[in-house]
């Protein structure tokens, strides 16, 4: 019986590809084109994702952090979203991937009017499981995301091309245009130790 | 005030250098030299332990890992030692430095004999706080740790050139040179967030 150990070689073999993938350009377009084939693959099966990266709050979404790049060109987290939980509009500042795990969300996005008010561009997207959102600078940066359910948790897998939580960004106020600077941080003080392949090794 | 996201500044710093090192030569002679310098500057002072991390176990030392180079050319571990607790007699396969942070612990080094037996290699030697001992098959290999004192907590922090929780490695009875296949695994199935720099970032 594989133990709760080796569920999590997904998870690793994405890191470890990304990180081999982050080391060979900073070409955004090609981190993006091969991050995605790599995210799609990560997102295909969902039984890698630890408990303790899964648990929503009653009050807010959460955003778990999986793994930081230790040059920080990278993170992975896990982004849960309870019952009608939202993000404000905001931007991110880096490239980003968005891949749908369990659940749905919906996306909106914005731009933002020489008059300083955000307008709407396009309509709601839906992420279905094993869809993959884009986000950067250059593609369009500025956003909201809802969970698409308002009974139940929602669960999508979010990869930045910084350590997203340490990244100064902006929220608005979208009728307004007003903005406030946002620091995001990370939802948990400790990450799983996804390192510890020792029953495997032992062939238990 | 630095809060206590900002005392990680030490460790994540040395995580870094160590990441570019093992990305620009795989010569364990200029890794042991240069990786020395780094874990010196980085024992010089110890307030950037998180407490999890520091934990003394009531029967049996404690090895926490700090972090793991996702191409698991390196991890980082917190050894700590409750009084009077010690290893067996072990190897590792693999290059190690083992840098004293607090309190003290004693080595004794051992070769096996033609027969089998392991035989004590040298006197027993004491580890100070900001001590490093250094351990690889080609320097020596086989040792016993011991907390030098029976009172008191000791914590070393421990590098190896792998995943060391996952090494296949051995342990030996030394009198009857008997060994047994050891694969360590980690004391924890958490890590601290060492990424959450979001309280910088923001000015608090
Ligand atoms: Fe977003
Ligand atoms: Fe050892
Ligand atoms: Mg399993």
């Amino acid at each position: 019986m594989p133990d709760h150990t080796e569920s999590l070689d997904p998870l690793r073999n994405f890191i470890a590809a990304l990180t081999r993938l982050v080391a060979s350009t900073s070409n955004e377009e090609v981190l993006l084109r091969e991050g995605r084939k790599l995210l799609a693959a990560l997102i295909a099966t969902d039984e890698w994702l630890p408990d303790d990266c899964a648990r929503a709050h009653p009050d807010h979404y959460q955003q778990y952090l999986l793994h930081c790049d230790p040059l920080e060109r990278f993170s992975i987290v896990s982004f849960v979203w309870g019952p009608g939980q939202k993000t404000p509009v905001h931007d991110h500042t880096v490239w980003g991937m968005i891949g749908m795990l369990r659940g749905s969300e919906t996306g909106q996005r914005y731009e933002q009017a020489p008059d300083g008010r955000l307008l709407p561009v396009g309509g709601v997207v839906a992420l279905r499981p094993g869809d993959i959102e884009l986000v950067s600078p250059g593609l369009g940066d500025i956003h909201q995301v809802a969970n698409a359910f308002d009974d139940r948790v929602s669960i999508s897998i979010h990869v930045y091309g910084a350590n997203i939580g340490a990244v100064a960004r902006n929220v608005w106020e979208p009728e307004t245009g007003l903005s406030r600077r946002f620091v995001s941080g990370y939802s948990s003080k400790t990450v799983p130790n996804l390192w510890d392949r020792s029953s495997a090794v032992r062939g238990e």
